[in-house]
């Protein structure tokens, strides 16, 4: 099932019983999340990957949006956008719950995701820098987001954003972190250090590093990408 | 408490026992969000309008990026972002819940609304229409977002976005509907008839017309914010 779906391609069957389904893209950040709290919280899941730039018309007919990740249960209920899909699951599925029982504390996961949604365009400037581009400034727009980070975090004198155990809020963060090494600027940690404990800590995450790829396998994909222009989202099988 | 809270007036005191304090501006369609929902409840508040151009230190120091709504629990608990103060409120305080209990119909609401806030810069659009821009062709892409809604409302074969009764997403929508008439594009209703008896429905409703400013009182703050280039945040007290 890993190989993506293209149109054309024959669609899936029924979500497969006791199962929820993922839409996805191996190296799509947002689906990411999902997959993140998926494995975290040990939901039985069947991931379709979907090829992005030709796009089956069965998974149009589910979402006219085209988005991943996109979610399908038993019952056929259909739901997309990153933040949503995984609240749904952690309020489904109770085992090893990722948001906070506190409805203020959820509160500020949610005004930390809103305020993190501003940093993770940065990001993107970053890698996807033309030649003529001041690469040295997005870089340093970029620093300066990171900086406003880790003074959040030093703040929570914690070691995760929501406490000293990873919840929600972490899981939605980190797919932009781990492909710090693939966009060439890990070294900005060196001026986060609380950021870098984090960022140590969450690489040792099972779940993180179960939904990972490496940093040669991410550069491979944007090379696809921004280089080639035809995205591999095949890389690795 | 009216009247707006300019820099250099005294800080209010602790938030009354009881009640839950409501930074506001009284024409802010994100703040009457949350007003909406506070009344719909039947939560006791204290709202403290702030001069959005000048806003005191006090205020600041209590939410650093200084938006309406922000909210002030009595244990001195600020959030803001207007659907993160009204989840909130829909959470702490359980009568009259205004979000479906149903995790599936919980996040239907939430895509409306992202689909929504993709909507509520066309508003802006047309009525911060320069003399020179295409007036006609920003009411036209309104139109068209408009038309999709009635679409998206005739499908669900309901009064309500979330049912036969007023949910969070109907008051999360409404505001910038209640300036449809001083927006000079309520004519638009007429090619959109679910939508229009939508709009007719939320104009009866109690909470609606508690929080209202008439479509007069709305131009004369749309002038001194577009024509004059100084609002008049207290305009009619």
């Amino acid at each position: 099932m890993d190989k993506c779906f293209a149109n054309g391609s024959a669609a899936p069957g029924p979500v497969p019983k006791g199962h929820i389904r993922l839409f996805s893209m191996r190296f799509c950040p947002y689906a990411q999340r999902a997959r993140l709290v998926l494995h975290a919280k040990g939901i039985k899941h069947e991931i379709i990957n979907i090829h992005l730039k030709d796009k089956p018309d069965w998974f149009l007919e589910k979402n006219p949006l085209g988005l991943v990740p996109t979610l399908e249960t038993e019952a056929g209920e259909v739901l997309y956008e990153s933040p949503i899909t995984c609240d749904y699951l952690d309020e489904v599925y109770p085992q090893n719950k990722l948001l906070p029982q506190s409805p203020f504390e959820k509160a500020q996961q949610k005004m930390m995701l809103e305020h993190y949604n501003k940093v993770v365009p940065h990001f993107y400037k970053v890698v996807m820098a033309k030649e003529n581009d001041d690469k040295a400034a997005l870089v340093a727009e970029l620093k300066e987001k990171l900086v406003k980070l880790n003074e959040k975090l030093g703040t929570k004198k914690s070691v995760f954003f929501g406490g000293n155990s990873i919840t929600m809020i972490d899981y939605m963060m980190w797919p932009w972190f781990e492909r710090l090494e693939a966009y060439g600027v890990i070294d900005l940690l060196n001026s986060t250090p609380e950021l870098k404990h984090w960022y140590d800590c969450m690489s040792k995450d099972p779940s993180v590093i179960a939904c990972s790829h490496s940093t040669d396998s991410h550069k491979a994909f944007f090379k696809s990408v921004f280089t080639d222009g035809k995205p591999n989202y095949d890389y690795g099988l």
